[in-house]
């Protein structure tokens, strides 16, 4: 598609805005970490863009957009490859559009931010914590994760057990976008329209500003806590999850299996214990402490904020969501993991169940959310990988039970989601991107109707 | 029980403790809100203490329980008089200790409070919010109520569709209670110790001082909302409170029946329609008000905190809770109400049974709080009172249909509540009211271990 593109033409075009084309570094701006998966890691391994170009702001990404479609150069808009599913990997080629220079943070007004799409996630809590505000949610990669790489590939994380999924209405509210066309738009999505570009890989839209909730920021202690038995720790996780009173941010709980590749843990552990991460307002030490003590657990690792910030120690939510799965795979390459969530609210006895039938061939790893008010059980297990075929009969086992798999082995949107094209996005696609020139092979709702047609 | 007591020796026995003799003040400290209940009204409204006494710290709490002890005089403790069923009105005549004296409060560390027991809640909350923090939870009397009322004789209201219920574990940390002893003991309860003397309406131990965990503060949006159908506002209601992403402290809906009575609001209402009251964080005024747009309502009246400080307006939170029902007290004397809460999570068809039921005769109010990590629906409908027959078949009925009802109809601890004596609560009133001489007559299952003796 991009073979015959002129790229120094293409370069002088954009005039001062950056770009880089030194084949290993452009490789390197083409990838994420895709390679958790073994499934994608075959299938993306050759992926790189032709060009990486570095906005510095909005008319800059206006600028270049002009010229790509001119020619028809793909645009991947990237934040800082952070994602697990290959979303920001260029499958045609073209321009990686780097958006980390477009990082304003604006002041915050009665709780909202707005803030540049490639500002990092650990910059955003770390400026807003002095003024009274902290993120209300945000992924395990938070020190270099961009918030608009997190609103488009990402869906919830730490602080989804207080604010639900991203996609909820209410953190969410704003995103400016550019369009793909000859005279690029610069689009202001509000409210419900937000969703047309959240989590749609870029494939609709450059997000170059969003709007979001913040929470009321207050201290927060961080706890690894241990458990001989990983069904008690799973109660009692059950219990913190559901306790009104409590006041927390995360609430993880990864079986012995997993737990034994935590590096920066093994000191505070004993062989075998299953570990719970939790972060838990300072108010609340006591209540959690009580609760722990009643559970049969006990504080393995305890650390304020100013702790970690003075001896650099690797955070409790670092050991979560998908973080879990990169230590395992640290240590061992045979590692990959499942994304799904069991059906609820009694969930516990269909993850004892799971727990019962695979034993370590698939360590467990819960984390509680609220979905629609209600307290839900998601699971990222670890997944001893023998072959695709037994992995994607672990998925259809686990969907038999009624458990829901989001497929993290597919860069396909659709297939790793709801598993149909969402009708809004691929609308705004029709809308914003009419050659399908952003982040193509991605949104397969798209290739269908363009083969179609 | 006190008839031979020397009351001019006894108040010189307590040296400079302010006291109060003056038949009429007696009388008035001497009573709560009893008269919401018709059957209250009858049973209680001969009820006054001897003697008021004001003390101005413990040491004075201390040394008035001291000559009290002495003389077999009993002791009932009092905040604000805010409770609705008698909680604080002295049955056996004796001392109403009225500890609105007892109003210090220390500074917040970590989000913790300690404040003396007769710290008005409206206080605490404006003297904390230039802090940074602010009550998990208040009834719907937070102008005047007292911390230690609330502890001693609520149980929750506005910021239990965050929090839950104050029994939960997390928000009352701790409490100094005096004992009603020859040498009066200062004991300090933590942790789930606390529930011994919570809602226990002072019939056990004289509560001090009390911790509490706070909210970190943040801007609230005071909306009372407008539906044509009171379905509709139920169903709204429901959404809100479930929806993870839009931050509210208070989600309340009461139908056209008793909306009828919110004299502030006639202006803004249309006669026959259905009132959502609702605080809702100012980051969530879009999502909430694009929210209702969809449902059907309209926003009726909207203030700013600011609004509400410069006008001196009725805040939402005034016409929810038990204050919906002083509404309609103000208007129609012939009004009571239920304390109820229906079977869920799928309650709003049984609220919509009941509605079609009973139709005019019980005007409902919903309540959305939360308990054990679910939204769940509390009710405290207007009854238009005939006879307390028909009540107690409305309360039968209410009962067969699976809705809890905890009856406002009574002054004795156990039938308002669980039906059932607390354990704990009793054994703690033999270890520090060893003579039955606090509050009496208000803990039914003390009186009839006394009567078995």
């Amino acid at each position: 598609m991009t073979a015959d593109i002129d790229w120094p033409a293409f370069a002088a075009s954009l005039g001062d805005i950056p770009t880089e084309t030194d084949r290993a570094l452009v490789r390197q701006k083409s990838r994420d970490f895709y390679w958790y998966s073994p499934v994608l890691k075959q299938q993306l391994r050759g992926v790189s863009g032709d060009i990486v170009v570095a906005p510095r702001d909005e008319a800059d990404v206006v600028a270049v957009v002009r010229e790509c479609f001119a020619r028809r150069i793909p645009i991947t808009p990237r934040g800082a490859g952070t994602g697990n599913y290959g979303q920001a990997m260029p499958l045609q080629g073209g321009v990686v559009l780097d958006l980390i220079g477009l990082n304003t943070l604006h002041p915050i007004v009665d709780g909202v931010l707005r803030v540049g799409a490639g500002a990092k996630l650990g910059e955003i809590e770390a400026r807003c914590k002095p003024l009274g505000w902290e993120l209300r949610m945000f992924p395990s990669t938070r020190r270099t994760a961009t918030i608009g790489g997190f609103v488009a590939g990402g869906s919830g994380g730490i602080g989804s057990i207080n604010f639900g999924q991203m996609r909820d209405p209410g953190t969410l509210l704003g995103a400016r976008v550019v369009t793909m066309e000859a005279e690029p738009r610069v689009l202001h999505l509000r409210g419900a329209e937000v969703n047309r570009v959240h989590h749609a890989y870029g494939t609709n839209g450059i997000i170059t500003e969003v709007e979001i909730a913040m929470a009321p920021a207050q201290p927060w202690l961080d706890y690894a806590v241990a458990f001989e038995d990983f069904a008690a720790l799973a109660t009692f996780s059950d219990v913190i999850a559901r306790a009104d009173g409590i006041a927390k941010r995360l609430c993880a709980a990864v079986d012995s299996g997993a737990a034994a590749y935590f590096k920066p843990l093994q000191e505070a552990l004993t062989p075998g214990e299953s570990v719970g991460l939790f972060l838990i307002a300072a108010q609340s030490r006591a209540p959690f402490e009580d609760a722990l003590a009643r559970a049969g657990g006990r504080v393995a690792r305890f650390l304020t904020e100013a702790d970690i910030e003075a001896t650099g120690a690797v955070p409790a939510f670092e050991f979560t969501w998908n973080h879990t799965t990169l230590h395992a795979l640290k240590v061992d390459k045979d590692i990959t993991y499942l994304q799904s969530r069991f059906p609820g609210p009694d969930y516990l006895g269909a993850v004892a169940q799971v727990v019962a039938d695979y034993g370590d061939e698939v360590p467990m790893h819960l984390e509680f959310i609220r979905v629609g008010g209600e307290v839900a059980c998601a699971a990222l297990p670890l997944v001893r990988y023998t072959s695709e075929a037994r992995l994607r009969a672990i998925i259809a086992d686990f969907e038999s039970r009624g458990i829901a798999v989001f497929d993290p082995h597919t860069y396909v949107l659709e297939d790793g989601g709801m598993k149909q094209t969402d009708p809004e996005q691929l609308a705004f696609k029709r809308h914003a991107d009419p050659l399908g020139l952003l982040n193509p092979g991605k949104m397969r709702g798209w290739d269908e109707q363009s083969s179609a047609a």
